[in-house]
């Protein structure tokens, strides 16, 4: 048996959060990964609140899971209602899950005060409705929301709460830090005391990042003798969010040496994909998964991370899937920079005038606006250009771009116009797109491919916009990020102006620019016969 | 005396974060706020790694600071060097800072392979540049780089070195978890030890987020007796940042009653505050001063909220300059929507035929990518509209855009043609600006203004784009959020499209639209005579 179950309330609980919106559709992708990642529980939903969650128990329960057991949550039955004849709890066996998770109240404040019923019956409601479930066979996993308030308010009404559902037959008693006010040595000394007095029913722990601890109190839990872990990848959630299995799964398995997840490297894949579906950003500084997880950016570091990666690194960055990156930035030494254009295959010497030279144009360029840290194709060119291993692959002449709107007719129109040199040859195309940078994309591309066809095997991964100075309304600098790919790799390029056409127009010149530079197509091109490059 | 001293790297460790960049007048702003706000110490730079330090150093001894002292971090003398030769420490009294914070190596590893010495002479530097820098008069801060990583690795050669730094007198000896793999638990042990063994002098905590741990570790340090505590408002800093000093002051604060902030609710205002000088976003889901650290979406929640606020908030937001936020989103039931159009002043009846459709708006308009957790201007439009209190402004008939770059000519020109009827008076204008959206908000406003001079009030204060779905390249649909003020009062308006000007004009007019719909002065207009609402 696993020493400590894994419970993810992502697609319920992270839902709660603001921004963290789910499609029926994204929310089987997600329970889909997350049970291949190894999962015990998800939570997919309350039936009892939206119809959504209705049409998705019914949908999931065609995935083929392998590993996990899918979770209907509600809430006990209502006062002075008979269980069996509660449609709430009706909606709950009719999920079909083989779990059911139903929380109820463990805060004598929130049984007068909100539930408005008293507390006789309050525990009653949790007592039958937890014996009902389990009747109908169901594994019953009882969430005592608001645990630790309830506790701290009245030891004896939160432990008689938890005795009801104990009564009733649950499998697990999940105490819940629902305002997540609770500190780390608290929930240490309360779970132990639930232990005590609940010997035998197991317990498990739910928590919220308010005060920033969510991950600490969850590891308390175990470390008092927890057996199953609530959370959400990423932490989305409520407020400041839930507990951040993203962090805690690794402390487990890495730090506290409990067996959780068979294959733990494909941890930040799935923080990515959680991100992808619901269309949040990623966030970098993210413990474990995060792009700047293992980043190093001052010199020192760079230079100690060289000679001993473990020097400033608490983990193997493989082992969660993730990996070292060296940034290049305003507090580079020059070591930063030679081992990125070591990594880049390109040869610059320590100390050299190209190296200086490299280092003071990424210095200016940075006060500028721009960020070569997800930028290392520009930052490639930049040094290509230095080391003279460049070559010009077109002059551009000007281009232009419209967009017009008619309120009452056809679909805006969106056109580019692009006017270029490739030696002596002039090019001047016009194309369409859906947006006015879409367009001049297509234009520029229009107008080099008879000269370097090769350039359509290069298309755009990845768009984004950064406002970088917001002090002066729309005519703030602009940074834009392209990814882009032939296929087999993918680069990162930079473009910052007070105009987002420019911005992206830089960005986008650059991506081609440097597939260009590589593929080492340049020097077999004669300016003049344009048609020889098609042969 | 201070229970517990805060001690503020932002200026040092924080800018080895990605993208956080700070000028040297960024650095007096933000050292002249901590001070203001009541942080005990702030470390202002390392002068011996970049100039950019000795330059802060100099200008900062200027400031009036009423409350904090000035640190200048280095580290202990180089081998086999005389400390009083070394010139890294020779700029560390050159700084002239009533504080200086030294760092040494705590963990064996680190003293064979990094420094390549031995762990005597380590031992000697430490105490030997501790000792100089008092008998220079500083108070001395001594940071064990590595402490909990050295004291796992060698108890016995840790807390040696330790003594070192006691023995040459330093004021305090703040253990350092410079990889962020530390567990509260052992910080709470190893911390313990080190009290046992060096009762002399105190100790304090230097934490990283690495594991999520950061201020769990340093409000564990703080339990075992730490008199000082390190870290970063808003947690910036190398790979996943430092101790967020915006969570655990709180804490400290409001949860463990030790006095160490004069007026907490000054700490939302510093947060934003920091983000804004180095243009970084805000992190909504921040703890404690987070946009949405207190916003409530999940109906039943909002439910429980309005009968008493703290059965879903552990503290009161307005102890650190927070406040209650309902999200209006796909989860609302219809009680977010009445609450937030009470906010508006607006009447909604429950379960009214107007309260269903807003609801079936908003979820239609939620699923085209609109989001208006953040643009309750553009809700409050939707409201007006579904309550008939809404009257059309004008008509677009058809605006344009355009934006030439000419390579070896002059700036590039960035013109908006609108066309537009105010009732029967058709109205063509033509602008140019810094970008095409600049330009297309001129030339509405040109064609406005005619009919009402109070749009000269408004500026937009914020313009921030972000885009909603990154797979489909440059055809991404772009969400684009404004915020507008009159100089009294600010509000934010949304516009979503495949285009960024489009969308851009939509939450545009959304600003305009509903400041006039606010001020009231449209019945007053007659549509053919413009002139007279000039009178």
């Amino acid at each position: 048996m696993k020493p400590v179950f894994l419970y993810d309330t992502t697609l319920r609980d992270g839902t709660q959060g603001e921004g963290f919106q789910l499609s029926m559709l994204d929310k089987l992708r997600i329970a889909e990964r997350l049970d291949r990642f190894g999962i015990d529980y998800i939570e997919g939903g309350w039936p009892g609140s939206n119809p959504k969650d209705i049409e998705f128990f019914r949908e999931a329960s065609k995935l083929d899971l392998k590993h996990a057991k899918l979770a209907a949550f509600g809430s006990t039955r209502r006062a002075d209602l008979a269980v069996e004849e509660d449609p709430q709890v009706r909606l709950l066996l009719e999920a079909s899950t083989p779990v059911v998770t139903i929380f109820g109240k463990s805060w004598e404040l929130h049984v007068t005060e909100v539930l408005r019923t008293t507390v006789e019956e309050n525990q009653a409601m949790i007592r039958d409705t937890v014996r009902y479930l389990k009747e109908n066979d169901r594994e019953v996993v009882y969430d005592a929301e608001h645990f630790f308030d309830g506790y701290k308010d009245s030891p004896e009404h939160a432990l008689a709460t938890l005795e009801a559902a104990a009564e009733g037959g649950a499998d697990v008693l999940v105490l819940c830090d629902t305002n997540g006010g609770t500190l780390p040595e608290e929930v240490l000394e309360i779970c132990t005391k639930v232990k005590e007095r609940i010997p035998g029913t197991p317990f498990g722990i739910h928590t919220h990042n308010d005060c920033e601890l969510g991950v600490a109190n969850a590891v308390a839990a175990v470390r008092a003798g927890g057996i199953q872990v609530q959370g959400t990848v990423n932490g989305y959630g409520e407020r400041t969010g839930n507990c951040n299995l993203t962090s805690v799964i690794p402390i487990l398995q890495l730090k506290m040496g409990l067996e959780v997840i068979p294959a733990l490297e494909g941890l930040q894949a799935l923080s990515y994909f959680v991100d992808d579906v619901s269309n949040n950003p990623h966030f970098a500084r993210a413990p474990f998964v995060g792009r700047t997880a293992f980043a190093h950016k001052g010199g020192m570091h760079v230079n100690a991370v060289q000679k001993l990666a473990r020097s400033y690194e608490h983990i193997e960055p493989q082992r969660v899937g993730n990996s070292q990156q060296i940034l290049v930035s305003e507090l580079s030494g020059q070591s930063n920079i030679l081992i990125k254009a070591e990594e880049l295959g390109l040869k610059l010497e320590k100390g050299s005038d190209e190296a200086k030279s490299v280092l003071t144009r990424v210095k200016e360029m940075e006060n500028a606006g721009y960020s070569f840290e997800a930028a290392g194709g520009s930052l490639e060119l930049l040094i290509r250009r230095e080391l003279g291993s460049y070559e010009k692959p077109f002059d551009l002449k000007e281009f232009h771009t419209s967009y017009r709107l008619y309120r009452d007719g056809h679909q805006p129109v969106c056109e580019a116009t692009v006017k270029l040199y490739v030696g002596d040859v002039g090019e001047y195309t016009v194309a369409e797109g859906h947006g006015v940078v879409n367009a001049l994309d297509k234009a520029l591309r229009k107008a080099l491919l008879p000269f370097y066809p090769e350039i359509e095997e290069v298309s755009l991964t990845d768009y984004k916009v950064r406002i970088i100075d917001g002090h002066d309304n729309t005519a703030a600098k602009t940074r834009v990020l392209v990814v882009s790919s032939d296929g087999e790799h993918s680069w990162g390029t930079v473009g910052v102006s007070e105009n987002i056409i420019e911005a992206s127009w830089i960005a986008i010149v650059d991506s081609i620019d440097l597939f260009l530079q590589r593929r080492g197509v340049l020097a077999t091109k004669s300016a003049d016969t344009p048609s020889a490059a098609r042969a």
